[in-house]
């Protein structure tokens, strides 16, 4: 039997904050084959900025003396912190599963969907039995996921990845992290900070994608605090001696293994789209695998919206909720289509140091080469508070065009750097110069934000 | 003799920074009767904030075990602290008096200065010498002092205020502030933090400038946190027992004796108009002792300005540096004069919590009784950040004009309130809108900028 459906929707992180009330009176299919809530909630941003927090608050302990207070960390209770953290949010995960159980317009599907017509579903539970929906609309919100490289021997080992290693019961005395982005600097910063001997292995450098004066920097300061092997050929995993793992990896032509009692792949994530033969509808994907869409989150194929991870590389989730209210206005709303407006989008990095960005970075102003620009740098040193954090390294770099005298990126790594942004992703979007920013408001003596203050300056 | 100037700056705090290259064909003397640099930097906002980020540093390792991170507080190294503060801060003083001392066309004179007329000054050195000087144009930029309220027996006793407290060489076991001002409030937390037993008594309740949910949720704080007597009349001072002193106050009819090994007199700041002579000039001042000076910072007699504590009752380093910026071009551009444009003004206080503000207070509006408003108030368990600070308490608030939606007032109380706050005075500053501010752009999720995000959504 087939069940009609006004709207379905495949995953329920930001998919699940579609129904406003004008779906009230729409039939509408929700299908998640993972955990309600999606990745955010129950596996990404708010879980580990939780352990960030606390990691933290173990490194401030731990750096305390440097500003004349003398404290001892005796332990870390990493089962209390995933408790506390894993407390607070399965129940906000199984509270909204059950608040969409209850409505009458909804029904919940538990179970992994694909498509077997352009219109149609099946959806396969867990249990192993199946059942097929047609839907009016679709939407494909079904996120990603870790993406494992093909590394030999790697199938024959233990290892974790985001979605599962900070559920671990017991932390490991090493860690290997496979990876350099922003999944493997935010874990080697938890995992760290509660005395975890961390290994960083990466095929380049660290948050490459970053600024190149951030990347540089952020690798050093990692290279400092961990060990690492940068630009490393990963040529085999293997089980190591007692219940360890062994990496093998090519640096600078020497052959090096490393062992560690647990593995995190973090190594880029890939978007769902593949369980959902998306061929079948006729649903677009580009090389990546990423979904198709327009400026109005329209796929190629009439009826089918995506938004999200699985169309969307930043994998951010303000991105992700700000593509959700378009597409829950755009599908009830087909006269009057909103087209997508992200620029500029910002993102952070929540790890020791923290990094925030918002726009181009100088090597894309440099490769692109159409316009000139101009760049500042400083570093929270040379601002009264970052003498009382005693700060000697980190810093807010700012790229403006030249010409109009408009930020075109900012890119700040050091403390609180995801808040002190804020203003510089306010400033762009409502095109304020440098100027404006600089001169024409007053800024908080001495509040962190001089800092902004003086790079907008020295521009 | 009396010598001849083009320009005559009193006071070496923001008054220094007056002299930009147009002053390099002017014959210039400054004159400083303390510590060259002023109080921002040799006694208030730096030094303050050095030992608050210390003291912040000291409440996190105490509080850690709420996050799972057990840690010992050992020992706070007072002393340490001071000689790291004050062996950053005294040679940037002496370097800057030592500049300025190098160069051809300054003259400066350590001493006291008063008006001997209307354009002639007499210094007096501390070894009880004197020269005098007259001066095309004067600035009076000689900031303000801790004011010493009348309370019987307080000249009999040893107190310290704010320039003197931070200097101590061993903390006192238990100490007294006197005020519930922003100095009290950022002291307590200091020495507080370091393990000192606070005991705050206060005329009213604390921060009672701020908007009053703010002001009453410190209050509700630091009286959890420290002994407190609030709404009460200070009787009188004495010595106690064992080198101590002690406060009688009567609080809800009650007469109670106070004592500590230590007192702080906090109850506010009095400009430092009167051992000027400003009458000889006639320049004027208001009822408080400020100059009163028109937009653009010239007072009531021709060719004597006035910038900084003297003449804002605000008693902020940043308008200071704003109205140094203005009188720098004025006294040299007579015939291009620039209004001085201060607001929105925003202020800290760097106390456990922090407190940033900007624009009116609810009572303000209120008793103004001019314009409808409405108001939000977001609190920082409510946002994923707060759960990762395990936030309960603190808050934004913000007030809009309900016509025309912009914001007149923004209130944070919390961590980092002092950054969060700066994209909400950008906003104010360059008309933005509450719905502009709360939709048009992204805010990185979950930075605590989402706070600041949902504050304005909810309005």
């Amino acid at each position: 039997m087939t069940e009609n459906f006004d709207v379905a929707i495949i995953g329920t992180g930001s998919g699940n904050s579609l129904l406003t009330a004008d779906y009230d009176r729409l039939k509408v299919a929700i299908i998640e084959r993972d955990v309600f809530g999606g990745t955010c909630l129950n596996r990404g941003c708010i879980p580990t900025k939780m352990f960030v927090y606390a990691a933290d608050v173990a490194e401030t302990v731990r750096h305390s003396s440097r500003y004349g207070v003398d404290a001892r960390l005796d332990t870390v209770r990493w089962n209390d912190i995933a408790d506390r953290v894993f407390g607070r949010i399965d129940p906000i995960a199984a509270g909204g599963e059950d608040y969409r159980k209850s409505l009458d317009n909804v029904t919940v599907f538990n179970g992994e969907a694909r498509f077997t017509g352009e219109r149609t579903l099946e959806i396969r539970s867990a249990d192993g039995s199946s059942r097929h929906i047609v839907a009016d609309d679709i939407v494909l919100a079904a996120g990603a996921s870790p993406r494992i490289p093909p590394i030999p021997g790697l199938s024959e080992i233990p290892y974790h990845t985001s979605d599962t290693v900070l559920r671990i019961r017991e932390l490991p005395r090493s860690l290997i992290i496979l990876g350099g982005g922003f999944v493997a600097a935010e874990m080697a910063h938890i995992f760290g900070s509660f005395g975890v001997d961390i290994t960083i292995i990466s095929r380049g450098t660290l948050l490459a994608r970053e600024d190149e004066d951030i990347s540089r920097e952020f690798t050093r300061q990692y290279s400092d605090r961990f060990t690492t092997y940068l630009n490393a050929d990963i040529l085999e995993a293997a089980p190591g001696g007692d219940g360890t793992v062994r990496i093998d990896v090519r640096v600078d032509g020497e052959r090096i293994s490393v062992a560690a009692e647990a593995l995190l792949v973090a190594t880029g994530r890939t978007p769902a789209s593949e369980t959902l033969a998306l061929d079948v509808a006729g649903v677009e994907v580009d090389a990546a695998g990423y979904v198709v869409t327009d400026k109005f989150l329209r796929t190629t194929v009439p009826g089918i919206w995506a938004l999200g991870d699985i169309t969307n590389p930043a994998q951010l989730k303000h991105t992700a909720n700000a593509e959700a209210r378009i597409v829950a206005h755009n599908l009830v709303h087909p006269d009057d289509l909103r087209a997508i407006d992200l620029w500029p989008i910002p993102h952070a990095v929540f790890a020791g140091p923290q990094i925030a960005s918002v726009g181009l970075t100088e090597q894309e102003l440099r490769r692109a080469g159409t316009r000139a620009y101009v760049t500042a740098t400083h570093h929270y040193g040379d601002v009264a508070y970052g003498w009382a954090m005693e700060d000697t390294e980190n810093f807010c770099k700012l790229i403006a065009d030249a010409e109009t005298r408009v930020l075109l990126g900012a890119h700040i790594i050091g403390p609180n750097a995801s808040m002190l942004i804020q203003q510089l992703i306010q400033g762009m979007k409502f095109g304020q110069t440098v100027d404006e920013m600089a001169r024409g408001m007053l800024y908080i003596h001495p509040a962190l934000s001089e800092l902004v203050e003086n790079a907008l300056l020295k521009l």
